[in-house]
């Protein structure tokens, strides 16, 4: 344990408050230098207790035109930098959550202010077009060299979109429309489909169904949160559809500790996905597409093996399913691999991928054959927004150059080891330490000290999140370095010694 | 007819192609002057047919990627400038379509240009929050500042949302969590509720419904396409719900002269209405909430009285449904004034009000009581885009600023009088002008006549969009002048003339 950890005096000078400018940077560790392209600050540095009074000031304001129960803070966008979160009051905190997962390279990059600034693409921030009818002419040029250039295996064709729900509702229409085809042995609808289907009717609104996962989350526009199965509070009062929903393997951690008994709860698993392909298609709602995510990110950090994921598209193929990887939260790196289904070793992992978060833009890939017969089936006004592709673009040279893949790998490696030390240590407390890259993830005893602890870590300068119903989810942005691993490793032993 | 078209010549020299830099404006209609303002084109100058070579070569470069057969062609939005979209084959078009209306006060305008060059504001180009926990500190003022300014009647709450469909799913689910609260007494959930709910279930997830009009459109998630009824394509092959479908008025034009006629069939439809509500009671799929749009725009410009939708009201009321104004594309001043409802002259018009297009940003309006009882239950990664609010906050600004909404009043009066005389002139090709501000349309012969219209107006530098089965839609911007109007009215005419 101690090896991982930093000093304990260094961890105070960390939290003196020096605010480092744009133009000098040094280094906090000797065991991970940062490079010279990042410039942020050297420590967390708390002024008051979060959500200070300022946060409390604007969320009553907020709370005259909206909601605030979720509000944690107000956020001083301006003054953050790189993994650090500054908030109205003053505060500074290391960010291992970023806006839920979706920063991909930290707060204020360089190169993002660079290309922002740059006259050539005013133009796009003004004008934003109906991507679907009135492309720009970078278009194409712009999508090959973002999001085709990270396209995953076997696959050349995306369609961007503004959210992660709509990236997932049309993926599944995508699946649905496909299917039918199938079906029908053509691409030419009746006149039958054509008419009930204006009234929400058989054929023409079929009954197809998606299967998807007890603890999966994919959304929550009504399409997708039928297939959302994480917390009750996603799905309540809304009306859904009678949809197969699968086991997802409960395994023991860590994994490699428990091949057997995993083995056998996949196994079991897959079994009864097939069962339920066959169930449904008896009951008259075949199965159009399997939807998963690589690891269940909000439904508790729930990992599989490649074996599963592969026995899973082989049930898929059998059973003439389409087979959707949902990579809005895994995606874009942070598990150590682009796509966390790389880590899978398939040629032909899937027949849709989709993504949002760190892309930046929503979005699916998907195989030719998924590709809408006619225009106008996959379509809405903005259909994605082209500030977003110039933006990701950025990122992705920034993450070849930065080469922050193998950046995640490192800091990954310590982190994960740092965890299995801490609840080691702290073995009342924290259990099941699990994760892929820097995507990893603690459980708690319970859920109210998993929300104390949540809450301490704040106050001392750690920006964590929960999922699941009593773990904590790290969610760092790649730039996230062994340095800063050590810093948050220290603080959160320091907050799990205040835990009886 | 002849006195509200400018002379020929004058149309012939707006041809010419001559290009007005950013530093000199002239006037090129006497009778309405363009506002100082306004740096733009002064007339359509077109050099290829449409789609010309070089949108010819990039619509194939994308096919690789994508689904290309609804691109019109491709943009040079740089060169674009106010009421003017430019191609890039250097064809520039009056464009009175605005990216399927959604592009408010023209291609780059100074104001949104100078906006987006402001250093102040370039973090939140680069940084954007998960708005529904940790908003930026101007949130609450850019909202005040922007969608509060312009709130309905009778509400005070906004939700902003990513898009278009994504405002009215998540309306929708305001509407059914209210309701299921209503039916409760109470906000608490049941165990069976929170349990049912998982596994997509009754009374988790309930059987309720939305009552939505035939021919509307409210967009193409799965909640929402089960309200849209406008064209099959949008539908096949998309499972959906057993939701009621209400006629929508088929109202006589010129409205003042049917006065009785379109009396008795906003009538029979209200009647229907309101036995759908009883009847879907009965059947155990009670109807939570009621949407509809002022004008059904996708659907074909149907209108409908002020006195039909204060029928529609009192019948939500009676029945006590929520009733949901979709303003997604008459929102924004289009009609004249800034909400196409308040030509309903209402103090208490709608329990929800959702916007997108022209407003940059989707979201919803609601009234207090049609706000989710607890956190993360309307809630998602994004919840917008402080980008949109941003913008949409200097729009506004603009339009006041310029007088827009009054600009739209006195084009839209010269575009329907010119309408007018149009059908006149070719009664057996045009018939049913019909518009509010500059929300017009016209019906033409057929479908097929329709689409050689459009193609050949485009081809003359006039962009134009269809609608329903066979009309043409006015969408221009908000900076749409008297004398852009007398340019479309000359060149429309000459299309005209040249149709059999």
């Amino acid at each position: 344990m101690a090896s991982s950890l930093i000093g304990r005096q260094l961890v105070l000078s960390l939290q003196k408050n020096m605010w480092l400018g744009a133009a000098g940077c040094r280094y906090v560790s000797k065991a991970a230098p940062q490079s010279r392209a990042e410039c942020e600050y050297d420590g967390p540095s708390m002024k008051t207790s979060v959500p200070g009074p300022r946060s409390q000031e604007l969320t009553k304001q907020l709370g005259e035109i909206q909601n605030v129960g979720a509000i944690n803070f107000f956020c001083n966008y301006e003054e953050s930098r790189g993994n650090y979160l500054v908030d109205v009051d003053g505060n500074r905190m290391l960010d291992i959550y970023t806006q839920i997962s979706s920063i991909p390279i930290g707060y204020n990059h360089p190169a993002l202010l660079k290309l922002m600034t740059n006259p050539n693409n005013l133009s796009t921030l003004v004008n934003r077009p109906a991507l679907g009818i009135l492309p720009p002419e970078n278009f194409p040029d712009k999508i090959t060299e973002s999001l085709i250039s990270v396209a995953p295996s076997g696959m050349t064709r995306v369609q961007t979109m503004a959210c992660g729900s709509c990236s997932n509702e049309n993926a599944y229409k995508a699946m649905f429309i496909w299917y039918r085809n199938k079906e029908r042995g053509h691409n030419t609808p009746s006149e039958e489909d054509l008419n009930t289907c204006m009234i929400n009717k058989s054929p023409g609104c079929p009954d197809l169904s998606i299967l998807s996962f007890m603890g999966g989350f994919h959304g929550r526009t009504m399409g997708t949160l039928a297939t959302t199965h994480s917390k009750a509070i996603h799905k309540l009062d809304v009306p859904s559809f009678d949809w197969p929903i699968a086991p997802f393997p409960t395994l023991q951690y860590p994994l490699e500790e428990f091949t057997r008994e995993n083995e056998q709860e996949e196994a079991r698993c897959l079994e009864e996905v097939e069962d339920l392909i066959v169930k449904w298609r008896q009951k008259g709602r075949p199965v159009a597409g399997i939807v998963i995510e690589p690891i269940q990110a909000e439904g508790g950090d729930n990992h599989a093996s490649p074996n599963f994921f592969k026995g899973l598209r082989n049930i898929a193929s059998k059973h003439g399913c389409a087979f959707h990887v949902d990579e809005v939260q895994t995606g874009g790196g942070t598990t150590g691999k682009f796509w966390a289904h790389e880590h899978w070793g398939m040629d032909d992992p899937a027949d849709i991928v989709s993504f949002s978060k760190k892309l930046l833009t929503g979005g699916y890939y998907h195989k030719y054959e998924l590709q809408a017969d006619k225009p106008y089936r996959i379509f809405n006004t903005w259909m994605g927004d082209p500030t977003k592709n110039l933006i990701l673009a950025e990122v992705l040279n920034v993450i070849r150059r930065e080469q922050l893949l193998e950046e995640v790998n490192r800091s990954g490696k310590v982190l994960l080891n740092g965890l299995y030390d801490l609840q080691a240590r702290y073995p009342g407390v924290l259990s099941r330490a699990r994760g892929q890259g820097t995507f990893c993830a603690i459980d708690v005893c319970s859920d109210e000290t998993r929300n104390s602890i949540l809450l301490k870590a704040r106050d001392k300068g750690i920006l964590l999140g929960g999922c699941g119903d009593r773990s904590i989810r790290f969610r760092p942005a790649l730039v996230f370095k062994e340095h800063h691993v050590h810093m948050f490793l220290n603080i959160f032993n320091d907050v799990l010694a205040q835990i009886k």
